[in-house]
């Protein structure tokens, strides 16, 4: 492992870059972390993680590829905050009150970034370095959004599992959680077929209204005593699923809670290890939910928090802030119902999406935002974006799979989990991950080439 | 004269595209004119002009050559007013108190316009017609922003002097009234020697405090009492010439005012036409403010509004709407000093300009922000946009003079005013501007064709 000894500083950032006249006529301290441990000062490009929904410290302690890049290319590493996550709070503890939480947008969050990058470039004495965007998940449509909107101050973006399709409202609808079930049904069918089994012997309780079974059965700390206590159950049973597939890595990992190598098969394993399909099914949440063994028992509405997003808001990210953002830009109408999927039928439509929305936020989505002002699929224009995805990760199918051209690079990643590509090196790794990185270190050593050409015409 | 017969409709717009939990969370009704009679409905292409600082009419009727670029394309005409000038008020008269005056940004303009463009293809069924951008001025600014904002509604932008360099604070700040005094100059060096005189010897009556000669020489209707009031009276004898100087056109036009045809000629010969250097000023002040020989004094106060604009705010257009752009984004910082230009001189700087718009509108302006968000001079990854620009436009060096690449084209319209090029075929008209408008028409025919095929394969 490469120590890169961040520093954690402080930025002075504008509150709000779109309207002179709001609340927001003011500042804000925004976090973010930098090393130069590499850096050839004033020389070398800078890497730039465009943060997501967490804490910084979180992604940059699980990226480690960025700073395997820098060693090798020279570069100064930054992991900026996004506003209204981790220590960048705009308004301390009022920052989720209304109208305080309204100056929460992608676009607030873009801005941030373009200001923070032109003024530090300025301080570092570093205008003659090209900028590469680096970011996973959310981050990676940050960092796509970067390169489309402010081409003049980011040279390229490599966007890990970006899902910027399925968040604007471009796909199905059922490909998420359809995507999950393959990644278990792959292990074997009898583990799908195992999963399904389990979810349908529960909903017999259910509506037998055995609830101290279910209690029993699941180890709850409390018995259900109605239908949305069930309801809850089955949200936070499908997103241990969920996890396991996102995160399934070929080696155990504490980004977003602790995980065992291979959390897919480990699941597998338990899902067929005993005569009783409830107990399985229990013990395999207990691999997300209880990975230490330190619980006795589980506290539904504790573990699991559900929200506009849903994959759940809870287990440590900012729940309230990615909420109030799928409430708002970020379309995450996903639905499972028994037959695409090995789930309970669970279905949260645009119409579901409004009206918690509403009633949570005051705000009143717009679906088609993210297609109007982020280009939804019509990338043509673009240029030097890897779009990297592992095929194991259920939102790759929401995200971009086929090269646009030869500067709209698509990679696919066999075997991968979640930004798999965007962790440190790891003896573990399969092949293709490997491989995928050589390509991007190639591409993006390519991009601050041209730009550092390009820099000197200007 | 083709009679376009424009339709004037509203259109339900979103009040803040950039904060779902402001007092933006609602609508106004933003007004657009329409025109099919030229359009190959469902086929031609759609040629939408981004309306700037006035009323849309205004542009409407002095914008002749889309209107017949439209007859020969076969294409759909708008013309879409922008919030906060003409009938487009969100909040009806109180627009300009604060806060409300908060929801007027370059960026909410744009996403009113991407918004409007997408919705009304929808309804218009017309999805498969490519849109292409026209402005003048500031709406040309606002073009240009439209194709590198949103390439994925708009296939090309034709923006009519333009000055996104200026504005951006890139260039000097004397350039402009440089520019004006060159104009006059080029008719013949007595003419600019003439004005500096004139200017001379009002600067000595007001050194004297002769208020009383000043107020018979310049037929005011009220003495000047105070450097502010003859400080007042050298803005807008400048602002005269600076009209002239844009509105140079070869016939008589209505548009900010009226005019004589070359009214820099009408002006020099009003300069030289007569002993007294104060008279002749006073009458060439006349062109500009008393064209029809109605007024029988000047009212220093009405006739010109200083504002964060050194050109002044008044003039038919909504001033306050424009003064608070001038205080906000749009950075006007021009100078004149008596040595590069024959004018008094008068200074307005980043520190003027930020005391006066807090003082005005509670506002800090950022000089930075064009450069940052709309790329500034760095345009390179840009493509699909015509500069043109007559030599004989102040503002013309203030945008792209050179072509950046084969699809970053600029014009030059030697004997050129003010984006004459947008203005309807006139016999008058030089060869300059014939050409100018055949290779801007070849231009956009190629763009609407590559953008056809391109969306065919979407």
């Amino acid at each position: 492992i490469t120590d890169p000894q961040f520093t954690e500083k402080y930025f002075t950032q504008i509150l709000d870059h779109f309207n002179f006249n709001s609340m927001g006529n003011g500042s804000f301290q925004q976090r973010y972390l930098i090393t130069d441990k590499y850096w050839k000062t004033g020389y070398g490009p800078i890497f730039f993680y465009t943060g997501n929904e967490g804490d910084i410290w979180e992604f940059a302690l699980n990226s480690g590829f960025i700073i395997e890049l820098a060693a090798q290319q020279g570069a100064l590493v930054i992991f900026a905050e996004h506003r209204y996550y981790g220590k960048s709070l705009p308004f301390g503890e009022d920052s989720f009150h209304i109208p305080e939480v309204g100056l929460l947008t992608v676009e607030q969050a873009l801005a941030d970034y373009a200001v923070m990058i032109t003024e530090l470039k300025q301080e570092l004495v570093a205008s003659d370095c090209p900028v590469i965007v680096f970011g996973g998940s959310y981050g990676g449509m940050l960092s796509v959004y970067m390169r489309l909107k402010y081409p003049n101050i980011v040279a390229g973006a490599l966007a890990a599992s970006a899902p910027i399709l399925s968040t604007a409202g471009l796909g199905d609808p059922r490909q998420f959680f359809r995507d999950v079930t393959a990644d278990f049904q792959n292990i074997s069918p009898e583990c799908s077929d195992a999963v399904r089994g389990a979810f349908g012997q529960l909903k017999e309780l259910a509506e037998r209204q055995d609830y101290s079974l279910i209690k029993e059965k699941f180890a709850l700390c409390k018995a259900p005593s109605s239908p949305q206590d069930v309801h809850q159950l089955n949200g936070l049973l499908r997103n241990a699923f969920t996890l396991m597939a996102m995160l399934d890595y070929p080696y155990s990992t504490h980004f977003m809670g602790d995980m065992p190598a291979n959390p897919v098969k480990v699941g597998c394993d338990t899902m067929l290890s005993g005569p009783d399909l409830l107990t399985n099914l229990r013990n395999t949440a207990g691999i997300v939910y209880n990975s230490t063994g330190e619980l006795t028992c589980f506290n539904l509405y504790k573990l699991f928090v559900e929200c506009a997003d849903p994959t759940g808001c809870g287990l440590g990210f900012n729940s309230m802030a990615w909420d109030y953002q799928a409430c708002t830009e970020i379309d995450l109408c996903f639905e499972s119902n028994n037959v695409t999927d090995m789930f309970p039928p669970m279905f949260f439509t645009e119409e579901d999406r409004e009206s918690y929305c509403t009633k949570r936020w005051g705000v009143v989505p717009r679906p088609n935002w993210l297609k109007v002002h982020f280009w939804g699929d019509d990338l043509f224009t673009a240029s030097n974006i890897i779009f990297s995805n592992g095929d194991l990760d259920p939102w790759a199918n929401g995200g971009v799979r086929k090269s646009l051209s030869s500067s709209l690079v698509a990679i696919n990643i066999s075997g991968g989990a979640h930004h798999l590509d965007l962790r440190g090196s790891n003896d573990a790794d399969p092949g293709s991950v490997i491989k995928a990185r050589k390509t991007e270190s190639q591409l993006i050593e390519e991009w601050v080439k041209m730009e550092k050409t390009r820099l000197k015409h200007l």
